[in-house]
């Protein structure tokens, strides 16, 4: 017989275990994006798949759900950091043992084959390549759903996989609200006669010079390059292998500034959050982050609210026209702060300024509902997106590669992952707005390019908790609100009012 | 019950998730040195210890020795690739579970502590620093060494580690008759009047034209850049994940040619073995190279026999010149070849040339000896070596830096490494001489650039065959005679005999 305490030691010993086989696996993720030449492929996915499997096999043994029950039957609960570890054991726990391992094994190698499809759908322009793809992973990922269970709705069992906690009719609602925000400010700015001198971005940035640029930038925004690494992919993430490792990666573009330059500011603030998690936790849930959202909330807080905000270009402009001789000479911060924030209303998510891509988000928010609900037949997905895009942005789609082909997401059978990227511009927009108040000299102090009020403040009442809250209640507990469109809507309508002159 | 192939086929599956398990710890290791930031030295311990744990446990499980014995009991014994692949499993498989997990462990951490030991050792050129960790590492070694057994000596219970099936004695008569062979050259070559321009390697070689060139002639010999990468390391390596991934290593000087350039030949040459084992045999020792010595033999034999050869100069000194405008615009080519064959008894190992090279190799297989068979102390090893060394090459060790203290090998316990250097420089002798008289214009193709003749009879009489033959047999097989000092001995005389002038 082992008495609680026991239990909940083997627990931990468990969790670092399996959270050491993901570090792992996480390593040889990052090494094949970034330099494993193209014969290796086939022994890095064996390599990921034995891991995978490891994984599993570790996780949904028996003992583990033993050792959950005899914990959370026992007095141990009383103690808050061993009430939040076995939590979001018990959630990931039970999420992996409902799922029967048959139909996560098709799943995984129905993705190999609809990834593959949907390459060659995209470079043919052609949906009916990955249709049958695509209608096999829907059907999967509805079984998947129904093992999970939910209460209200389907997509429910989906969201919860990325936000845990959140619910379809919440997001529903706070898309809601900002949509009608949003749609009559596009309209005014698309009307605005004033326009930025957008050229200025697309000049012959040297990449070279490019990279010491933005490694200082995101340096100096506190990325600790003692315990990271930016290097050169294809399509840009960011990832954690543990305390003291954590990489970021972008690609470089030398005619379009933004694209490098903001992309590492964005990853270095995932970056941030990784580094600053608290490493005593590593290995248990109250070392890792909340969930999408609020880990896409702070990568947008420092790509945007301070990357793309006019105090940073107040100390980074005149360094800008140090490391790039030349090609600013005519150019002042205040045109550059304009050019890097034009709105332009465009095809591409991953493309879109702070004002349009909510919307892109929206749009695919109400496509996957309906296709989840089977409201949709996926035949119809390209004739759905096309006349909901431009009933939200005014263009028609030209083609489906620019259209419901353009994300990666469903070819791997992601459903419920985009909303959390517009729950984190959300959640950005309030703790930026609560940071301000906290700390009244923050953009003064940015300004002068001392971005540590800002870490500090963030690590204090976001990094340094790990999951301790889910994201509801984190966002309410910091900023004193439960989530909500209007700090974003106020951010949105004082930065693009002033820009525009609306 | 099971049948014998049922057994054989579990055995084939444990053996291919034991590989896996040690090639996902090879990327790791390979990043380690290449890429990782500072900061992610515990995290990446962490994770090696965690995989080194588990294969341990995987393959010293009761369940590896059952099926072992059942195969070993059975008819399927008469087909040839199971009796390799099962003498090979029960090889490793008793030195497993021999020796006792905590010395195993207790060894591991005292390696730790002894490797930094050393390095500060070094750094101070005090040999005391390190004295009573090598104790500790000795007296472990000794106890591993009996509770794997041996028959006559108890250092071939530690060479079986490198160079499975050899002996103390064989490799001690091999390294006695090189020895007197040797001995006479390098007398022979230090009264020689004539002298190579060894300046001519020591101009300034700009690192990115040194990297393209070395990269060419890899590519040249047959080093697949699809299947492999080159990168930047402290300690050059050559590091296999398995099929289609093969990586090198190596450290740039730019005012010494020899060093990147044949350190990329030697690392290729121990790149074109792996890149060329069969790879239907992944996962079982066929798929595996037979012993430190063999391995060693190809990297040898690329970097001395082949790159250190007059005909590969033919081909590559006039695009030496091209690479490097003006540098050798006052050089000859035979000059340049003399230069880079240039012999001179030197203090430490890893510089030396192809002639005194093995001298360096015989003493420490002499002190070893003595340390194992408990014949030298500890604190004598510093006397013992420079008395030894000046006997060798009459000079005299300035330090104990440029002494005993030069190699990494006994701060992990590595004893019984060493020899497998001199063996697989005499191998190397062997395979070539051979392989000139089954392919007679060998060098006339080498002159031409051409290699794949050579490469073609390297990979059907050694790189395919696996762990078919251990190593003695081998060279049996592929030369008609047994390991000998002659063939390298021979090749000495012939090359250094006409560059010397003796």
């Amino acid at each position: 017989m082992s008495t609680p305490q026991q239990a909940f030691d083997e627990l931990k010993k468990l969790s670092k275990e399996l959270t050491l086989v993901r570090s792992i696996d996480a390593v040889l993720g990052w090494e094949r994006e970034t330099y494993m030449p193209p014969k290796g492929e086939a022994l890095r996915a064996d390599q990921s798949a034995y891991l995978s499997g490891l994984h599993h096999r570790l996780f949904t043994q028996p003992r583990f759900g033993d050792l959950l029950a005899e914990v959370e039957a026992s007095e141990l609960m009383n103690d808050p950091d061993v009430a939040v570890n076995v939590r979001e054991w018990r959630h990931a726990y039970d999420r992996a043992v409902k799922v029967p391992t048959e139909l996560v094994e098709e799943t995984t190698h129905t993705a190999v084959m609809a990834h593959s499809a949907w390459v060659e759908a995209r470079k043919k322009i052609d949906f009916s390549v990955f249709q049958p793809h695509l209608a096999k992973l829907i059907d999967l990922t509805r079984r998947k759903a129904e093992y999970i269970g939910y209460e209200e709705n389907i997509y429910d069992a989906l969201l919860d996989e990325y936000e845990p906690g959140e619910t379809t009719a919440n997001v529903a609602r706070l898309f809601r609200n900002l949509r009608a925000g949003l749609v009559p400010l596009v309209q005014a700015i698309a009307e605005s006669p004033v326009r930025p001198r957008t050229e200025v971005v697309h000049r012959e940035y040297a990449v070279d010079r490019q990279r010491v640029f933005a490694e200082a930038a995101s340096a100096a925004l506190g990325f600790d390059y003692l315990g990271g690494r930016l290097d050169t992919v294809t399509h840009p993430f960011a990832s954690r292998f543990g305390p003291g490792d954590v990489r970021i990666t972008t690609r470089w573009n030398p005619r379009f500034f933004n694209e490098a330059f903001f992309g590492v500011l964005h990853e270095s603030g995932h970056g941030l959050y990784e580094q600053n998690l608290p490493a005593e936790h590593f290995g248990t849930p109250l070392g890792e982050s909340v969930s999408l959202g609020i880990h896409e909330s702070q990568s947008r807080l420092w790509e945007n609210f301070v990357g793309r905000g006019r105090a940073f270009w107040r100390h980074f402009f005149p360094r800008a026209r140090q490391i790039f001789p030349r090609v600013l000479d005519d150019v002042t911060m205040d045109e550059f702060y304009f050019a890097v924030n034009a709105v332009e209303p465009s095809f591409i998510r991953v493309e879109a300024d702070e004002v349009t891509y909510n919307l892109h988000i929206m749009l695919r928010f109400e496509i996957e509902q309906a296709i989840i609900a089977g409201e949709l037949d996926v035949a119809d997905i390209p004739g759905a997106w096309n006349e909901m895009f431009e009933g939200f942005f005014g263009i028609k789609v030209p083609d489906d590669s620019q259209g419901c082909l353009q994300d990666v997401h469903w070819s791997f059978a992601g459903f419920g992952y985009f909303s959390t990227y517009a729950l984190g511009n959300l959640y950005a927009a309030q703790f930026y707005a609560r940071a301000k108040e906290d700390v009244p000299d923050l953009e003064e102090r940015i300004a002068l390019g001392d971005f540590a009020p800002l870490l500090h403040w963030l690590s204090e009442h976001i990094y340094s908790q790990g999951m301790r809250y889910r994201s509801r209640q984190l966002v309410e507990r910091v900023t004193g609100q439960a989530p909500s469109h209007e700090p974003l809507m106020a951010y949105l309508h004082a930065k693009f009012g002033e820009l525009y002159q609306l």
